[in-house]
């Protein structure tokens, strides 16, 4: 057996509690290298006497490991534990010192591996409306102009001209209030606006009052009447938290720049020197650019004044949640208190972190609930677009990410194809329809909610910011405009997630006959996913696959 | 290459940030298959243009993996990086994706490894005095009986009487204090002292005060006395805090006993049914005692409560720290929350976990500082009494330990070779003197402070509890009780510790020629322990060492 492969660990993605009486285990081997796996488990003072068992089951492979899993519902949750192994070369015990042909239960309190006690307060608790949310995410100065008797000076650009850095288009929230609708009738269930709050530019992420919608935006009142019609609808509203940074014109700042050190505000941000100075951009900003000072998010005063304005949207305009702008530089200390606050007003908020990476370090249950999955739009990329992965290498990738949280987490992964953040993929997969249609129905199906970006219904086309940010062409929304099978896709899929996916169930990325599959099986029912990016007819399963294309099965019958 | 073998991960013991422009880096490769590794890295905002490299030095080896580790020192903090490995069959780059031949940079967004940003808030704080602290623990009731005039009713044993589980031998707070010269004369520095408070029992794990230390041990005046002594020899006291449960006698319990659900305090406790009943034992209570209900640790009023007890002994008493009892079963919320009261009272006060375990989760900078470090006395065990392992094993386990966490809490973790909860070191290695002075000089050496249980000194013997529970034997402290060696060497070690052990330079344990060495390297100086436990004469590095030997040299020149 291949013991560099073998990897558990406690009180993380391997080793988690789901409710007071029962705790996910999981246990990464090489792959091919087990012919069985079980955990010997006991509660920790009788576990030197006397041990009960329990088969695991292989949840999914990697390229290099088989990940294997078991849900034990146990009386006493002072859970001791070791693996038993079944290998192609003989039996194996793993514990904390670990790999060894024989074990020791009488000296197993120094090695056993261990959750010693399920509190209730160390549950990560879902967010249950994630489960079936379909988001829509808005760059609302491009979508839809609205308000049409508001102030246009700011305009400077067309509707439909191509967007330049700082191109302001006259989007609104009325805008998005009158598409509600039309948005719903995707099947979208949530929206996630991009930053909505005073601020100079296009995008808003630079902002100089946290309690003031933008008047290009419509102002307060636009908000709340947004939100109200939108729970109206049943659909939920998630805003953009820009947190890490401001604009130089917030007041604290201001503040700092006559006052320097003497300014209350002074270790608010991270000033090299007596006084900050945009010229010499002698102090901390967001990607070098002197009109976003970055935020201290070490000073208690900081993380309260955040804190607050997170609070205030959740209790006076009742927003389901916030994204969480470049969190990834923000301090993990203030994002424990942060959610402390936010889950206080509302433990069904949403926390959703703008992190590319993996981030099962904050993803433990005392940071975000989640992170917007650039590492599923980069195997996306790879195996749509770049054609870097095969079938088998994506199912793979798959897997591995499932792997890298726990299920509580992954339930409410905020997945993506793109955002106002990277090119457009129908751009990136050279506006291949088929291709497209089958990442939707893989983005609809993953464990996870999935979040379209404004457009994507008719296959909109973009390159690098600003370039992904064109206003919406609602010509091409009307009937006859061309794009109807997309809307109709994306409307199925939504019913599809709803009525017939399980969130209880086993989901498992496979490849067979160069075909990738993502099952979706429970007791009786198992939703199938079936994905050919090969040049050859394939028949797999009882399902006929010509080259190219796709298809969803319920109980082997094509429902899609 | 080993792909199997390679592991990094961020914001954990792999990637922790040392001071605001200062980060460490570890990663893991197979045992012997790098001939070097660079680590390649920038700003993530600049790493697609353009990179600087880094060579990681090789810092300790287990028996399958080589751990390297690489301290960057960053102007700007957003720090992206992946790993360029030259292994012996060619050259690779490692990133979030794994293992690869080739490596785009312009996609770096999407996979290379990152810490985005030092904020000083998350950065974990090492308490200063930890690094130097020689630790003392006393078991009260057994170590000296200072106060002569007290009631001793309750004494139900003669001194030096091999202890039963509910003998009363009559030591007390007065008897540490007369001690505290002796204690210090041994080169300890910090007292380590099982529970004080009232409480029936002899061990006090069973308390019904916390606000009142036990009448048997000299009430609240001898507590504050003995701290005061203490904090005049420059010593420290860290006390028990026995917080996962309670005595049944505590007011509050008792409340619920009497009230059931209508009682303020029943979700204070973990109980099935309306009322608790110690007969039915139909609530959750430690090691199925009923006469120690559990704490409910994910209630807000019990955090609150246990928290205010924590901080009360650092405001009124000035303790130095508190060792957490079973913190293993008690909720991770509540020990977060515990820490950030403590250290709010007082920084420099250390939280000492008594886990038995891996427990690198809790030892981010967010609940303990450190813990008991039974893993330690574990190999210690395996490589002096049960000869499970040899010193290449010994050598390859330490290197282990010492990447679970991270150098911070290593620089804290508390050694020891046993307890009140373990037999006696000197009984399980058969009463080998050679073998116990290696262990010392070892435990002495080793990252982190010693902690030598009361009598270690005499090299008390005795089996698990109560036998190692004791009576200490003064008669053997005396001139010419023939153990004036091993206190003169716990002396000697305590001096090296202070004066020329490095807390900022390199430690790594390993093995040559059967010898097993521990270095402790700094620019002109390296301090090594050598412990020869083969049965032939060994000559290493200049240095002969005989059958079951050991030395400590300085710049090979032997001092010990």
């Amino acid at each position: 057996m291949n013991r560099y492969a073998m990897y558990h660990a406690t009180d993380c993605a391997y080793c988690f509690p789901v409710s007071e009486k029962e705790i996910v285990l999981r246990l990464r081997t090489a792959r091919g290298d087990m012919k069985r796996v079980q955990v010997i488990y006991e509660s920790k003072y009788v576990f030197g006497q006397t041990q009960k068992r329990a088969v695991m089951r292989k949840a999914c492979s990697s390229e290099l490991y088989d990940y294997y899993t078991v849900t034990l519902r146990l009386t006493d949750t002072r859970l001791a534990y070791i693996f038993y192994l079944e290998s192609t070369d003989g039996d194996w015990y793993f514990s904390e010192d670990g790999v060894s042909k024989q074990y020791d239960y009488k000296l197993g309190f120094y090695n056993f591996f261990q959750y010693p006690y399920i509190n209730r307060a160390d549950i990560m608790e879902p967010v249950e409306w994630m489960r079936d949310a379909v988001f829509y995410q808005v760059f609302v100065d491009r979508f839809y102009m609205g308000d049409q008797k508001k102030d246009r000076s700011y305009i400077n650009c067309a509707w439909g001209e191509l967007p330049k850095p700082k191109s302001f288009a006259g989007g609104d929230l009325a805008g998005v209030t009158e598409k509600l609708d039309y948005i719903r009738s995707l099947g979208c269930s949530a929206l996630y606006l991009t930053p909505v709050f005073c601020s100079h530019s296009n995008h808003k992420y630079d902002i100089y009052d946290y309690y003031r919608v933008d008047e290009q935006f419509g102002g307060n009142e636009a908000l709340k009447k947004l939100i109200r019609e939108a729970h109206r609808r049943g659909m939920r509203v998630v805003l953009d938290a820009v947190f890490n940074h401001c604009s130089e014109d917030l007041p604290q700042f201001q503040d700092v720049i006559r006052n320097g050190k003497k300014s209350p505000y002074y270790d608010w941000f991270c000033i090299f020197g007596d006084k900050p100075d945009p010229e010499k951009q002698n102090y901390e900003s967001f990607f070098s650019c002197p009109y976003m000072p970055k935020f201290n998010t070490s000073n208690g005063q900081v993380q309260q004044f955040l804190a607050d304005i997170g609070c205030y949207y959740l209790e006076e305009y009742g927003i389901d949640g916030w994204r969480l702008d470049v969190c990834d530089e923000v301090s993990r200390a203030f994002w424990k208190y942060f959610r402390q606050r936010i889950k206080q007003c509302n433990p069904q908020a949403v926390i959703i972190g703008e992190n590319w990476h993996d981030a099962s370090a904050s993803l433990r249950g005392d940071q975000y609930d989640s992170v917007m999955n650039y590492s599923f739009t980069k195997a996306c990329l790879d195996y749509f677009a770049a054609g870097r992965f095969n079938a088998q290498q994506m199912a793979w990738k798959l897997g591995e990410l499932l792997m890298r949280n726990n299920d509580t987490v992954n339930s409410m992964m905020l997945n993506l194809l793109d955002s106002h953040d990277t090119h457009r993929f129908f751009s990136e997969i050279g506006k291949d329809r088929e291709a497209m249609k089958a990442a939707l129905c893989l983005l609809y199906l993953f464990p996870g909610a999935p979040c379209i970006f404004y457009g994507t219904e008719i296959l909109t086309q973009g390159g690098y910011d600003p370039d992904c940010r064109r206003c919406m062409d609602w010509e091409k929304t009307k009937s006859g405009g061309g794009y109807e099978e997309i809307a109709r896709l994306l409307k199925d899929l939504a019913a599809i997630r709803r009525e017939k996916r399980t969130t209880e169930g086993v989901v498992s990325p496979e490849e067979k006959d160069g075909v990738f599959i993502l099952r979706n099986r429970q007791q009786n029912r198992e939703l199938t996913l079936y994905i050919n990016r090969t040049d050859r007819r394939v028949d797999v399963e009882g399902v006929t696959l010509n080259a190219m294309s796709h298809c969803i099965t319920e109980n082997g019958g094509i429902i899609l």
